[in-house]
């Protein structure tokens, strides 16, 4: 057990503090001879890099990560490969404004951390959030890239489908729009409508949450365990790990509980001689293993409690006072979880994908 | 890891299947010296019993549990206690129709584990389910009902809020109700129209969803821990743990993604020399660590899969079919799932109490 | 964690007490499709059984074995086999006279873990030992021969090399002999000397300890792990986890320290087209990596404390007194752990099969 | 579970190889508040440098420790003081002559992990023996003494109690000279023979074994675990994980088996109102737990394999051939043994104390 660790037979551990001299994770328990380079992993990080629109946080961080183990040239090939050792990830801060929050070392703010990190542990590095910052998912991205990696034949993908309350039509879906965009949208339609309403939420200094759906393809029926290793239950635990994140939802999720029977059944056919789904409300999953429909997770984010408007709370001696957030503001922290979703993903399908072999061969 | 085990410090292995002689499980890391009866057990696991009412599967199991290890008479005041051993817990599959089962041996019921066993491991003990039936949550309970003992000073309740698409209406909800109707709803005036609903439904063969609500009262600020120990992540991994469970969410949920940050964040003001939080999206939790506020977690259950209409599958040998249940039937099982929620949190609980007092002193 | 389970992809956790209505395990992670019945484990379990002859303890237990979950026809066949679901194993306690151990209730006996665990928790099932009593070792060997199944082409095999201060002669090790004694000597030529040097303490109400060694053959070039996960580590995790074990040597052992680097290295040649070791003072392991050679593992077992001689002690008051054991007594408990390391041998090698094959496929 | 992490609430994760950029390990679950710095994990590393007298290997690392993140200045006192977040620790290799294994590259050294680490994965990080080099213990030596600040109150030395065939008189054991030897002897009188003994093995290129003593004082009893987390299983894990190890034993250990159970019960005695033992043949741990005793654990280091003598061995093609150690030599590995034995104590304290008080409070 450990609280900072995330997986079991491909397992990640994370540390770093947002203002501290660099963030990292160590990659465990990686096979070995898969072709790996610091650049497979920079192609991720870049996704989910902070101030690439007018949309996200103005930290301007390069996020340069580099592989300090776990990596040898094939001795056959001289490609640079996975040797099954831990493979150690590092990214330095560099862009740490500390005199940015100076006014938030003794108050909590409102739907921050500060307030239960200090009721644990009697003090925090409150330094942009400390442990808490929402720069220790560029670890998850980075671990994700060589997750990736182990999971070969499976595509994943995530989209922003939700915008404050206005939400995609879904009938638009397109993938290849999810790129050209700065939300993440696969529907270029409502794009100009979300940039109109979060550039209001900018200027007015306030913010909103956002709903996030991942979809990986490609994943092979029996992945996942009975009862407490369920392929759901651990997507459930990955993406709720995320910070903010409120809600998750596999398949039809909360809507099948207006459902009957005779609706949710996804009913099945023979069809070129494989069995096919004739719909997937399960989102790819019965009784905790994978179905070999696509897996659909969806999470909801809250919006970032970063504002400028003044909230009421205290401080750490029990003082009322109020707090509005200086420095960098993030409107929509929905946005940059698009690839942290798509990260999570492939990290709980990767261990799984072990731990499938591990127990079946 | 196992794949049927639950938790950390205090932590369930659970084994059986519905029509095996016995079903079972192993509590570990149970502090030592507190008071446990099998008939403390026995109160939860009634609350769960199938065959209650004409609203659930008629199935009858007295459910009866043993405690085969883990007490004993404490030294001074005789009473039977805890020993910080391993409780083993077993209860007697009765009522086990086999034969009930035998149209499922080789056809796959759509909704079911049915396809995604095989597929995973080449073999099913097909009845009842085997080890993917419900009857698992038995267990649960009876963990969740030594969960409790170790949680002095925290209430956990769970009531059913909505059923198909019949929502309660919150302004009415009055707990003591909650043990006053079949379906444990603590608005009472729905009562009638569930009823309705459900007699159509059961007469009609079908089956629908439903959501329950849990709420834990009296958790200290402090508990859950940074980043993959997140006191949320485990919630949602225990609730999507649950046969059926499609969605979870805390606190404000899927809704918060609609909020702008003014909305979201909840004030903090001292109230009688204590901090008092003034509204409660978070559902009692800031980066994954107790408030001390109430915990307040929701979960989406599909509808039983198990319908008198036949649906279109397929069998082993790849031949298209039809399947409808015979038999016993649940027209909804989210409701025998209230307790087992209640179950989930007690266990999450009882295992954050450990590890925060391992960590912290 | 769990500290009443053992292994991680293949788990084991045990749960009983030596007086209580039985004692059990569930064994979890097991491959699906294997052919398992109660006879396959009731064989091993036959060796273990106390009471066999006049060399152990005169406590009888049939030690029945009773498969309560995780196993099912196969489709095909209808053999019985695993399902890839938790094996649950019970073992009912027939012979418990709680009578015998009034005596110790309330004082501590020494060289016995009555002090800490009363220490540890405050309270004890003192009856047989409760939780400490190697009657738990049962379910090792239950557990044990699952774990056999899983490790097709490997041979596991152990034997009694010292009894008190009576070493065999290694040059006479004979493993069909192992079974024809009742000490498991490798060497028939001791097993007189043996018996009338055990019935002298038999007859003295003393008793001694002795020297086990396990060695597995057929194990392929590659199990175990670096650093944290190595094989050797996990080996004498294993031999220490059985009572009254003090030591465990893999290989050469301790003498290793005497040796020189020329003496030490296991030179390497090409026999028939195969690498092959020209000695085995490393016991088949390399870095924490089986090399191919034959696994060695060897453990000192100390003497039982349970002996007629009083000696002096003190009671849950702090009031000074004597103890003497009364009942059964077994003068040499080092016999009956021959099996037992068989089994936690197994437990390792069935284990380390699945991990490895979980990383690399 | 992962291959590179070693404890559970107190967890140690390593990561890096000899000629890697770095190596370095993360801290997990660290109690919040401790003092730290810097200086206090350096104080641990420059007992375990290389190059400190001529009878340890020559390379010349500075091991200049990092801690990267998990600290923070005290609110109150301004001291920098643990938040309960991962620890971080870097070092980085500095003396890293990649030239010197360019023989190793192709060729299994007799003794090494070469041919077993490419048994498992296929390739290897030659250079210095990548991840199986003892540089990773430096690792250790690091998280130790971040445990050790855990651990009030216990005092945890080591020494070195036999080099080859000559061992110390234990009579003469004296603490204080333990720093005032390059050997770690507690026994001043052999040290002038060890010196001899150790030139000569120098000279001839050759290297011996030795046996390493570790004592914990200040412990109370009640730290262990029934049955498969008893601290002297873990000792033993903790011993068997560092290089070379062959042989680990608790207390009188494998002396054990010769004694009668008259000899090897520690009887007790009422000592100023206290509970106290006339003799430690248990070494500390009774049934797994704890005693309050001094722990005492030894362990057997096996000679160096790499010595200047050519030993037979074969290619990765199958071609015999000869290889013989170039570059530095370390005659004695089990000399910087000594602090490293201490640091797995202090490790396997920590854990032990943090998982006592999750469960007994």
């Amino acid at each position: 057990m450990s609280h900072n660790s995330f997986g079991h037979l491909f397992r990640m551990t994370t540390w770093g503090e947002s203002h501290g001299p660099a963030i990292g994770c160590v990659v465990d328990g990686c096979p070995p001879g898969i072709a790996l380079t610091e650049a497979d992993i920079q192609a991720h990080l870049d996704k989910r890099r902070p101030g690439q629109s007018r949309f996200t946080t103005q930290r301007r961080e390069p996020d340069q990560v580099r592989i300090l183990s776990g990596v040898f040239a094939h001795p056959d090939s001289g490609e640079q490969v996975t040797t099954g050792t831990p493979i150690s990830l590092m990214i330095e801060n560099v862009d740490a404004r500390s005199k940015d929050y100076t006014n938030i070392a003794s108050a909590y703010r409102p739907g921050h951390a500060d307030f239960t990190y200090e009721a644990k542990y009697g003090l925090r590095d409150y330094r942009g959030g400390g442990r808490s910052s929402a720069r220790e998912t560029a670890c998850r991205v980075a671990a994700g890239a060589v997750a990736r990696k182990v999971l070969d034949g499976v595509t994943i993908r995530a989209a922003l489908v939700q915008v404050g309350q206005h939400g995609i039509d879904r009938d638009k879906w397109d993938w290849d729009q999810v790129g050209e965009n700065p939300f993440f949208s696969p529907d270029p339609e409502i794009v100009e409508s979300w940039s109109r309403y979060l550039d209001d939420l900018r200027k007015a200094g306030s913010s909103c949450g956002a709903i996030v759906e991942v979809v990986a393809e490609g994943v092979p029926a029996g992945w996942g365990a009975p009862v407490y290793g369920k392929l759901d239950q651990d997507l459930a635990s990955a993406m709720m790990s995320i910070n903010a994140v409120k809600g998750v939802e596999i398949g039809a999720g909360f809507d099948a509980a207006a459902f009957t029977g005779e609706e949710n059944a996804d009913e099945i056919r023979m069809i070129k001689g494989k069995p096919e789904f004739l719909s997937n409300h399960a989102g790819g999953v019965l009784g905790g293993i994978s179905s070999g429909q696509d897996l659909v997770v969806r999470f909801a984010v809250k919006p970032t409690s970063s504002i400028l408007t003044p909230r009421r709370t205290i401080d750490r001696d029990g003082n009322e006072t109020d707090i509005s957030t200086k420095g960098r503001h993030d409107p929509c922290v929905g946005i940059r979880a698009v690839p942290i979703g798509e990260a999570m993903m492939a990290l709980v399908l990767a261990d799984h994908k072990l731990r499938h072999r591990g127990q079946n061969g």
